[in-house]
């Protein structure tokens, strides 16, 4: 979408060009609200690759590393605002540092540093120089989690008595790194995931989405770390007991390698009157149980939720999180047949998957049609030749 | 997002200003992939709305109506390249056939015109003029829906023996109409909506994704409409009997009225050889059923589907619909934060709700203690004190 | 279970010998809670055949056909209290008849007769003599339909707007009639079944469920009846409209030819302040759903049920239907084991499923090492070698 | 059922008189199959209340303790096959010695005694008299669980890398004990359940459940046990990490006070190339994942399902569990109605639930009038009065 003028944004990007998935992801949040422009970058090793990235991504300010990148946006008046870092772990201290050293706030993928003493140099460089060091565990941004929050803030669970939470996902439970997999070869790598990688990755999501749902904090911790795919060279999974600063004793499962599971993070708070529990794979629910046993499953959307999940709700009550993402779908196949239009190029072949008139058509008929039915009391009447319809 | 070079296409907008929930759903659509300029449009009653709303959505070129809308854009050289119209369904007709006329594609919600004599006066005009009419029946984008299609259309199902569909939604169970609950109020006019509306509005859609996914067209049609809230002054509730093009009985239920549902969209195919089952509350998995009773539930991101539904999933396997969303969600709360630094204001109260530095560096004293007590096999070891690091 | 005294009726059986699946869960059903003595019965065709299912049903009076054996047993001071009938539909008026008219009451399964003049000639002599027939549409006895009726009848829902019924199995969805499937052959044939063949068989049971729980009557009736397994001779699918008696619409599906479906029994009832949902797939839940769409989900053996569902509970909270099964599958296999010892045979071969002694000893030394752990904070303490265990 | 022969074992009960659930549990269960016939037992404290009891059961045999009852029985010709220990956990130990030193093979609940050399005694004593000692951990006696133990023994999950199993019921999650909750107050009393309460009465369920499906044991052990109830006198949640004896590892979570849970009993088995779940909310189904994330349910009764399962399942497919149950309600109030027509007392009020003769005719008006309206090509028929129906 075009400008809207200056309430936006100028974000910049490090990473995250050819092949880096979640660079993508990154974009695709920052376009949905429309609230940032992409106006500078460092994209790839090679210059070509480089500028090819920019200009797939309309950037127009690239450079050749971060270095460069944060001297020169930190001197222009329209310097971009924020940088997404999209590089793997090894490089997230350096190139942040670099950024929030001259002010400039940065989004940074878990984890954060290789180290907590880095990490800690990391926040404090923020703390001084004003700058926003923030860090995508997005999941905590679903309008149910943020009800789930809310609630028990409010006091809806009682004392929270006992945590419960899942992070295992299935998708390394063959040896991907063996073969060209990319990502599964630097995350089962230990010099650049470390060896607890499952819990750098996985694990790290679990923790937030607990201490963000129930405002609790670990205080100890012991640690079961196994590897269930042999040969692997870091640990794929872990068996971790906490106990919360309230004293409530937490179970926290990070995995990589949980055959057959999707992405598997779940959370259950049991506390005295009432336990809850979210699954990311259906995200747009949350289930509060009774102490009688009775479970009741709120929708995002329903009216007497909390503000903290209303305000984040896009689409109405009864359109599923990802509505907005089919509706992109429509208007993405919709460009392909358009630009193939305008540039005089053969459709693509799924130019049929596009409703068109005649679907509009069929439709209006279908409603007449079935309103001359219930004139007649419900007396079959023929409809009209869909193949007749499409000639028209 | 920032422009990013010609392969992007020109947009337009008539409606869909304030307050018009499906203008923001398309413009959130448009934007996730980055294949549209909103460049032109029609916004509102009066010029200081419209331009307020323009301004808001960065877009340039503002008409009073959509006849000086589609004589301006069809003579720029860089004019619009399809309008999206987002006004109530009795102006759909006249507008559609204002940028037809001239060239100009058109999206175009259902239910398309108010009568299928006019709708097919519109697909003629399209047809004629080699314009797009596309209607977003956008159920029939989701990744998962295309993989029941592909799988119908490779004999997965054998013959197609019965269909069930319902779109049975409870967003009207009672009479919103009698307050101010806008889209209630034209919904249950029949001079706006027609008395068959909850055909229209939902039936329709059914309709399309039964035709999306079986091929299969409605050849004759039994139709009981029904009011189930008392009062209404149209029919809120449709009991269809269809018999399809190869002579399969199928049945259709569309209620605005059904108590206590969400969405409700659900549709069941029924083979020889095996079953489908999609329903919009779970959207990113399709059921299977075989002869023998076993279900398989297909989930997107699997790398055995077919390339109809892999090509539309954005985030991989595990990551379900709505990641984006809450992603975006992340980004935004991040925004408003960003804004209040940069221009000196108040932050937002919810600036708790983005994670920081703080819980990035958590997260990694998380490892690093799990860890240490792997090391200790097990033992308790105590996590740095939450409080510390955030001090920190 | 051996006789328990006076209080203990006698129950009769005609039909239900080998093979027959209906007779087994008939006795499966009486024996349960030891309130019925079967007592005497015609058992087959032939007097070997009858004489030896006697014996392994421990039924002391066998008879040759039914009219000897009402006349024989409403002579007897101890006659049969009640007799099941579990024979094939086109049997079932003359053999209810003969007992009714004696003044014996009849357990008689649906669909009680071919037509409706016979079925009302039954409830009459029925009613003439005093005697019950009772038909078992066991469905509304499940304790949580028993709720579901309780709700509706004090006023829960609010008035009733809308039912949606459908017993859509897909036992039939293969022409099993061709092979030797017995009750797929006369569920087939029209002389014996009818050709509304899937409405007699679960047509009825939706109607009773619907009837059960709302308390409405169907006053009016719209159907299409079809086949959809090429060359069945009698109707597998049927879609019915219904007016109920309080002026609500009403869909009823049944269908033995839903392929991949199970048993396919699910009640929706729509009313003004609530909607709830059955399904027989998962008996011990109701689902209640909110104007405001919280769906609250209650369980079999919650203390806030209503004494209508609290009555019907066998084991508490928590242990769902079938847990009684479960517990007698293992008293089935300890028997086999046990006369394996008593009569000097061969155990058989599935001896190691019954858990034993050494699975006790294995669970209290488990015990015993998780406390012994516990008292060392957790740490890893051995458990005793399985196979010493084993070998104790 | 009355006797059906010698086939039928005779069995003997200690405890399990009034109130006690588990012993009509067994009772129930035994019935089921008719294959035991309850023949003798030791119920209560007092002659008056064991008379009571063993009248209601139809026990000819009385005894006045289990060493009485021991002797004597294993003196008759026709003495019990085999006992049932329904005592609280404290009297196991010398019950079950009583009956297994004289070869009468015994049903003891686990635990099995109180601390693992007395078990270790009642194993090796039964394996010196040849006598059975069974411990009903039924939850392996579910078909769908044979069949996982079946699936795991053919190899389908390949290699067992992880198993996940909780038993996190919410039945003790309030205070329960403080009033006259009988169970309660011995299952949080020390003296009588042991410090590790929880784990002796649900930990060792999920233990054999583990261990009966993968056919692995545990080899070492690390607890933590803790207590979720504040004043609980005994530990009510354990929270347990196993090492199997193929090196895999596995958590164990027990838990009698997960707020709002039913019983949560549930096995997640992680294979090499597949995995499984099953849980006891839902019995009769199984879930399978694939490597590639798709999940399979299988459903009890599928023709397809292992001989372990089949022989297991009394209706057919589609009838779930429970559905013995619901047959058994519908038999116990026609002998509640019958026995009130024999006794000249009042019918209980429930009659109404009873569906009689003239259900069975609304079934068959219902299936006339809709073949009616089929022949007239789905045209409403107007269905007979029910009240003319129930006059008839």
């Amino acid at each position: 979408m075009s400008a809207r003028g200056d309430r936006r944004l100028a974000a910049g990007m490090v990473g995250g060009g050819d092949g880096a998935d979640i660079g993508k992801t990154h974009r695709h949040a920052m376009r949905l609200d429309d609230q940032y422009v992409l106006a500078a970058g460092v994209f790839g090793r090679t210059a070509d690759t480089a500028a090819r990235v920019a200009r797939d991504l309309g950037v127009d300010r690239v450079y050749r590393d971060h270095h460069e990148m944060a001297a020169a946006e930190s001197d222009r008046p329209d310097g971009v605002d924020v940088v997404t870092i999209a590089t793997p772990n090894d490089s997230h201290f350096d190139v942040a540092r670099a950024f929030l050293q001259v002010g400039i706030s940065v989004v940074c993928e878990k984890p954060l540093t290789r180290d907590s003493t880095s990490s800690a140099e990391l926040t404090a460089i923020a703390e001084s120089t004003g700058a926003i060091l923030a860090v995508p565990h997005c999941y905590s941004a679903y309008a149910m989690v943020r009800h789930a929050a809310r609630l028990v803030r409010d006091g809806a669970l009682g004392d929270i008595r006992l945590v419960v939470v899942e992070h295992a996902s299935g998708w390394a439970s063959t040896p991907l790194e063996l073969g060209d997999h990319r990502q599964a070869r630097w995350r089962t790598d230990p010099d650049v995931a470390g060896f607890p990688s499952v819990l750098s990755d996985l694990g790290t999501h679990a923790l937030h989405l607990l201490r963000y749902v129930t405002g609790l904090e670990p205080v100890r911790v012991s640690a079961e770390l196994t590897t269930l795919v042999p040969g692997r060279r870091v640990f794929d999974n872990a068996s971790v007991r906490l106990t919360l600063s309230n004293g409530a004793p937490a179970t926290l499962w990070a995995s990589m390698a949980a055959t057959g599971n999707e992405h598997g993070l779940r959370l259950r708070v049991f506390g005295e009157q009432a336990a809850l529990e979210w699954r990311h794979e259906d995200p747009q629910h949350l289930t509060l149980r009774g102490r009688d046993g009775a479970a009741t499953i709120l929708a995002q959307g329903m009216g007497s939720l909390s503000e903290d999940a209303t305000r984040l709700t896009r689409p109405g009550m009864g359109h599923p999180e990802g509505f907005i993402e089919a509706f992109a779908n429509f208007y993405r196949d919709l460009a392909d047949l358009l630009r193939a239009r305008r540039d005089g190029t053969a459709p693509p072949a799924r130019e049929l998957s596009i409703p068109t008139g005649v679907d509009g058509l069929i439709g209006v008929h279908f409603v007449e049609t079935a309103a001359a039915s219930h004139a007649l009391d419900g007396a079959w009447v023929d409809a009209p030749s869909a193949r007749v319809m499409a000639g028209v």
